[in-house]
């Protein structure tokens, strides 16, 4: 055990993200493997809502909504949190917007995608993708007199043909972890003359992408997750710049209008990206959001995939060592080549509900995916491998004692 | 004037809401008269989002989705915020949902009108309404088939007839600060067998209305205007109850599914208005709306309107003693009768936009609205009779001085 803690001891005094922690809360004695579902708070944010509240707000008033001082102003705040944004995902500044929820953003560029299609009129989706995804997609066809396909997650292209107007993906598998090809399904996608739209929710914060160099359309991703923008934080969208003239939404409101102040009764869009945006942005969201990306400010992107991977291999490996399916009952579901993987790992286990809880009983907080998935989130800036390596403990312990199988789990697990 | 100071301190005194004041931070010195575009920050709000970010969020992490010790769980945010706006509209418990922007709420709620008429198609909208509402029944209107039939707005029943599924109007005009018979124009255009929308940002927090008594059919409203919410603080949505089962919105999401964590494929709604959500609810403007519709839990809806119409008599009362048209060149554009009168008083004068401004560089924040108003909102929790007095006796000088005349207001004066 003590050649393992050295180990994991030395890669994390080795990675070059080992500071990054500092700039998160994360509560004494508590290994969080679920800043996935929702990243923890970064300590500048307490801060920039205080100024928000107490200077902004409460002394500048509605003149805050423009700049003063060293206040920016309110106005600008969807496209200042998109440009912190762009970086993330290999965006030019300018090219994101932030501001409705992540189901709002993905049904406002669905019926722009149909539209830039107007001789197509197929949506394939996923089948495994999160079911906001989908629920959005068939509220969409019903709206639009559009039809949804559903694919073969193992083979999305065997389901676009030429009446195909976009194919909607999530990145990566909010359930198994595992990850597309964005570059190369893009490009196969673009040959049938389709569009392709990204849900980079289980990504943006932990796998970088690079949409500009994959010639990507449209991107939606989460801002609670691994971009620990706070619960509910606004969601960013993506368009590429090529494509912006053309995008045109169903939800035209002042905020995307191209003079919002002048009241005008015909709408006429903003020539960027914000005309996306509907109604008044959300400010206390944005803000957190704001000072919230703050911490990738001097990450690279290869640092933070390779930081990523770092964690998840580490804790496949242990689990490989240390839980062989055999005796643990315990399977890895997430893709092993690192081509592949997110940055989590799931494990699917017949108790996985009673694992998920008995763990959190010990300080080790994952989560439960029904029916069977126990699932493990590696954000890179702040899960040190000394947690991976805490976690795998905690789950030998858990199986070895039997704490998983506690009566007061049993309703959720799928024992059979 | 001594006697007008005295008449309006005694005013401040008799009124039942003279402490109400002391909930709220108000700049020392200002006189805010534009809670209407933005309410000033309640005094409990700081200290409700401390508890959200350092307890909740940083402390509690993914487990303040659920109630935990003194803190009941953001999952039920939507509702819970709800029912704090419920007594100001006239609703009952668990009909209201918040979430949204007013934009995407008016979206939501003018396809699921659509949808309970399948036998009418026109929708409704008055002219001089705010331009969003406008903006978004024409996307509505795109993506459904329906038309969009522009009323008179002295006499929006004449254009209600049998194909009229939706008559969508704004109870307090943002310019002007008419206000219509709500529970006139929702009886007259049910007989003609249309449903009826309100939209309540002009009036919630300062103009109480009786959905329920008047048997309205859906209201939407602003959640930073008079209910000080924050800016960009998200709306409110109500539904009659007993349409709810036959509510059918446009943008499903897994928030508004009947078991969110299911992880279904197909969309089963929530059965109350809930299913109105799409996305994760956003926690942090709902946390500070919350928090700042404290400021409401021992006001009457009487003493609220009673208030109100104090705080505006006295402003008309004096710019009619002091600002003859004449002299002034200014126009009381409001209307006088209480029963047409929001919370608001606007005046029209050819340098409305000098006008403000050089009140602004006063202290006295009022606003402009295009091509020509000057705006005074009076919300009755924190402006008081002295106020009003100090406006007008600012605008007094104002025009007396010629301060409005400033070339730097040129620009957007609409002097001739």
């Amino acid at each position: 055990m003590s050649g393992r803690a050295d180990e994991a001891a030395a890669l994390d005094a080795a990675s070059p993200l080992r500071t990054h922690r500092e700039r998160f809360v994360v509560p004494e004695g508590l290994v969080y493997l679920d800043g996935n579902s929702l990243g923890p708070l970064p300590r500048a944010v307490p801060a920039a809502m205080t100024r928000l509240l107490e200077d902004q707000w409460g002394t500048g008033l509605i003149g805050s909504w423009n700049a003063s001082g060293s206040h920016p102003g309110w106005m600008d705040l969807p496209r200042r949190v998109g440009d912190l944004i762009a970086p993330l995902i290999g965006a030019g500044a300018g090219e994101v917007h932030v501001g409705d929820s992540t189901s709002v953003s993905l049904f406002k560029t669905m019926v722009a995608a149909l539209r830039m299609r107007p001789d197509r009129r197929v949506l394939v989706v996923e089948p495994t993708t999160f079911p906001t995804d989908g629920y959005v997609a068939a509220g969409v066809a019903r709206l639009t007199g559009a039809e949804v396909r559903w694919c073969d997650p193992s083979d999305p292209l065997a389901a676009v043909d030429e009446d195909v107007a976009l194919l909607s993906l999530t990145h990566v598998d909010f359930r198994t972890g595992a990850m597309y090809d964005l570059p190369a399904l893009t490009a196969a996608a673009h040959e049938r003359g389709a569009l392709v739209q990204w849900d980079l929710c289980h990504s943006t914060g932990a796998v970088p992408v690079d949409l500009t160099g994959a010639e990507a359309d449209l991107a939606v991703g989460c801002g609670y997750k691994y971009l620990n923008g706070g619960p509910g934080a606004p969601a960013f969208t993506w368009v590429r710049p090529d494509l912006v003239p053309d995008l045109d939404q169903p939800v035209p409101g002042w905020m995307g209008h191209a003079r919002p102040f002048a009241l005008e009764r015909e709408h006429v869009s903003r020539t960027d990206v914000g005309r996306l945006a509907s109604g008044t942005p959300p400010v206390l969201g944005l803000t957190a959001l704001e000072a919230a990306l703050g911490v990738f400010a001097d990450v690279s992107p290869t640092d933070l995939r390779a930081a990523s991977l770092s964690l998840s291999d580490l804790f496949v490996r242990l689990a490989d060592e240390r839980l062989p399916p055999a005796s643990s009952g315990l399977e890895v579901v997430t893709p092993r080549e690192h081509s592949r993987r997110g940055s989590q790992v799931s494990l699917r286990h017949e108790s996985a509900y009673g694992i998920v809880q008995a763990l959190i009983a010990r300080g080790v907080v994952g989560d439960f995916r029904a029916p069977d998935l126990a699932r493990f989130g590696f954000a890179p800036l702040f899960v040190r491998h000394t947690d991976v390596l805490a976690a795998v403990d905690h789950l030998v312990a858990v199986l070895e004692n039997g704490e998983h199988l506690d009566p007061a789990y049993e309703v959720r697990n799928t024992v059979t």
